[in-house]
């Protein structure tokens, strides 16, 4: 502690996000959906403080779940019915929702399937939950598709070598790579023909578009409520069709050998309760412009589809993943930036760079070749000084543009 | 989705914290210490969209504690050495600090030990671990102590019956029943002694008084932020002695059977990261403010002491746990408000809402006979209302005062 001095701790003060500026564009794929409404801001000033959600909890059921005041029972009922599904829980990342189920659903050892798209961290859940990955592979450049055909074949080859089917099958409804949807309902499909549980990230999908759990035949579905409804980090989505619902949430069965103690009131694998202040109000506080905010995803898909074409003017650049796109989040291939990016005295960087002299920022900084963004949420205007300045960037450097 | 009407959402506007209002004390046991400061308010509105401390997040190797703007790496090393531990993290909460200790440390099937006032999240976090509790009991009415003997005792019956020492040993800190504060250095010596690894629960210790795990002997440390480190919900402190910080914090060694991906650089049992955002960036922005407030705990205490001695002159009540206090968390017993409730129309809710009325919340409503309360923080002026309250109240209604 000798060097915990006040200078050194003077870097805690006066904390800033550079990018927190209005007027900012921010391109940031991961960013797009998290970005506050008003009142969420307001909310996390009045549940800012700890364990601000537990005034009200009922001491003989203590859950979070169960407080009425704010109304969080009638939240996680009101979530469910808005994803399909028959319940809700919020937890605290769409990848603890990962592990709840692979750990719920699967024992250590265990095969479950996952697509080659999956976010990273849905594999660090099947590892922290012991449980060995098959993967499904995707149809390789230009578009990267996950068909069904693929999912059953690869289902049929864990039957084949374990003597069962998987115990967990997931799916990415839409990957972080190319921002590409997925066949849910057609796996959905598969998987209840072979009654395996079918889980669902929907990290990218609910909250910003219609997401039908029980159309799609999502047995578990997991969202993020930084990434995709307008709340704060970190809060995840848990929403379970009956079928799973009770192994997912079943109850503690622990017993203290000397108190006695036991706990069977409380869900195990949440540890009890998950999210007790701040960014859960926020998401509650979101949740109304949230609902109808999902009615607006055909026109954010014609803003990203003429952003696409705009881009695909530029000498040597495409649009990678399934076209046209059906979805905000798209990856970049730039051959033309790329060949700039070799001669240029500030390498890579000077893409990053002369976009944010345009206030526009979220390209990971260096990247030419292939990179990422996300236009959900802007404006037409924004959309347009985003093509436009692009467009420019690439003129200004000698690039044809069609 | 029919029945999500505005009507029905415009239960989320306007979401207010009927305690937050300014003037109200809240003697809530797990509240005090989780006030925000006006810095950590601060830094909520600037950190409150989605992902927002992962602007700067390094392409290379991504993750949370490599950020350095805003300063997450200096402030995971500033932890560590607070804490005198050579590692920190922030997890998603004390709970899963306390999953990530007995995932890692124990294998499925294996022994720990435990303090029987151990919160009920300990023994949830040992389920989901499937690893099997022993408790150490403790001294029974009226201390409630738990002594390093009895340790030392359940130590050696887990090795008389399972032939080898507990994977773990957890002690809590300051307990949440009585707030004892148990004799972490002495449990510490015995693990050492024995090769075990020591964790210690300093839900309601650190960020509030000195915590020197080194001193203590703690291989892991877990903390909360939210009931401890003036922060938002949820946070959770995970500082590790040089001994077990590598098995703890492991990196993925999952490889995809198709795409051949990988994640070295991840460590699996934080699922990648944790908190990327608000609650966070609250935590830094309290980190001055935590580092100076406890040098004045043993003010705290006498502020405490000082309140039990007021309580204690109220007929038939009195300070149940160890004497004299030595934390800021009282369990009080009165036989003499208990017998007032029997016969008053509102039940044991008369305490409640004749404290209330004087501006005084977080004692649980209903509660007479026994009930809890925290003082930390509170001015010596607000100690003495409440003491006066209490007071009058007794007198109200017919009990002695000495």
């Amino acid at each position: 502690m000798g060097n915990l001095t006040p200078e050194r701790l003077s870097r805690y003060r006066g904390l800033e996000r550079e990018f927190g500026r209005e007027g900012l564009i921010n391109l940031n794929p991961i960013q797009r959906g998290g970005i506050l409404t008003p009142e969420a801001r307001r909310a996390l000033l009045e549940f800012g403080d700890g364990y601000s959600v537990c005034d009200w909890c009922p001491p003989r059921t203590p859950r979070l779940d169960r407080i009425k005041r704010p109304p969080l029972a009638e939240f996680m009922e009101d979530l469910a019915e808005f994803l399909h599904l028959e319940v809700a829980r919020v937890v605290t990342r769409c990848r603890e929702g990962k592990f709840i189920a692979f750990s719920s659903l699967a024992s250590p050892g265990d095969c479950v399937v996952v697509d080659a798209l999956a976010h990273y961290s849905t594999y660090l859940a099947a590892e922290l939950a012991r449980v060995k990955v098959r993967e499904v592979p995707h149809s390789g450049p230009p578009e990267f598709r996950i068909s069904p055909e693929a999912y059953g074949e690869v289902m049929e080859r864990v039957r084949r070598e374990t003597g069962r089917p998987p115990s967990v099958v997931l799916l990415t409804h839409v990957d972080p790579f190319y921002g590409n949807l997925a066949p849910a309902e057609e796996v959905g499909k598969l998987c209840r023909e072979q009654g395996v549980p079918f889980l669902l990230n929907a990290a990218y999908t609910a909250g910003v578009m219609p997401v039908d759990g029980k159309k799609l035949g999502a047995d578990v579905l997991v969202g993020s409520g930084h990434k995709s409804w307008a709340a704060s980090a970190p809060t995840g989505i848990l929403a379970l069709g009956g079928g799973v619902a009770e192994r997912v949430l079943r109850r503690s069965e622990m017993k203290g050998d000397v108190s006695g103690r036991s706990f069977p009131e409380k869900e195990t694998a949440l540890l009890g309760c998950t999210v007790m202040g701040a960014p859960l109000a926020t998401l509650m506080a979101s949740f109304p412009h949230v609902v109808e905010r999902v009615k607006g995803w055909e026109e954010e898909v014609r803003k990203t589809r003429y952003l696409v074409k705009e881009l695909e003017r530029i000498e040597g650049t495409r649009q990678l993943g399934e076209k046209p796109k059906r979805h905000t989040l798209v990856q970049v291939e730039s051959e033309g930036f790329y060949r700039i990016s070799r001669e240029h005295r500030r390498r890579g960087f000077f893409l990053y760079e002369e976009l944010r002299e345009r206030g526009i920022v979220g390209i990971q900084p260096g990247l030419t070749r292939h990179f990422k963004l996300n236009t959900y949420g802007l404006k037409w205007e924004e959309i347009k000084l985003v093509a436009e300045s692009f467009l420019e960037i690439a003129r200004r450097h000698g690039l044809a543009v069609t």
